[in-house]
């Protein structure tokens, strides 16, 4: 299984590119905090990301579960080597317990037969999408919060 | 049937509200452009909200759905009178059109049977729930993208 990234300049050229494309994504101060060949893990403070019961805004939780979701796509897509349009189609999200820190958002890399199906799918037909799961962190072992997008990456 | 809101005042105190306690509001640059006995409206501009592809970003059009739809809730509790806690338990967002311009989120009131059991079920339990859909406009008479939350509001 290769990793997520072929190398680590992949990882801040991420990041960079969220900024420089996604203003949002810098007045939220989101960051690449680990990307290896399990998961994609960004984070980001709470201060900017705040609401009126000094608790994580709910649309700052779905920011950061959408970024990480679209992270993991933009790396498969690396990984082809290709280049695509990569949008969220719908998503569910479940806000199970307050997040009172930092906010940090992890999709695991999907198995390898739906990486496959993927990858294969867009080579064939410049168009393939992928479910995914998103998780951002609790104050104990259970997920705050939890996210499921449908993203489509097309030529 | 009430107005939505009992005063102007309370529209462009939702509007400082917003900004004074969700940072992201500010970042996002949202307006109250409607509020009346039919709807509440919220805008943004494009520009702090822009994605890679140069239509607004996924993370931004559910924050102001939920900025909206949580702004039905506020109203609704002021009018009883009460000050409650909303929260957002889950929601389900369909991209159905991306977003080229302005960004425009409206969230009907509910019809006056779901608002008098939301408003007699805070008086009663300190508690109740409240399902709202949010609508973002787009190019044409159609929706760009549909949102549905689930709001409580609690003591």
């Amino acid at each position: 299984m290769s990793k997520l990234v072929p190398a680590v300049m992949s990882v801040s050229g991420f990041e960079a590119f969220l900024h420089r494309k996604i203003p949002l994504s810098r007045a939220m101060q989101v960051r690449v905090v680990r990307c290896d060949r399990q998961e994609l893990e960004l984070a980001a403070p709470l201060a900017p990301n705040i609401n009126h019961l000094g608790t994580a805004f709910g649309g700052s939780l779905n920011a950061l579960a959408t970024l990480t979701g679209y992270g993991v796509v933009y790396l498969l897509l690396r990984e082809i080597p290709a280049d695509g349009h990569i949008v969220l189609k719908e998503s569910r999200i479940d806000y199970l317990s307050p997040v009172r820190g930092q906010l940090r958002a992890a999709c695991r890399r999907p198995p390898p037969v739906a990486i496959e199906k993927f990858q294969a799918g867009f080579r064939r037909h410049g168009k393939a999408r992928l479910d995914l799961m998103v998780q951002i962190a609790g104050s104990g072992r259970q997920a705050a919060v939890i996210f499921h997008g449908r993203f489509v990456a097309g030529r």
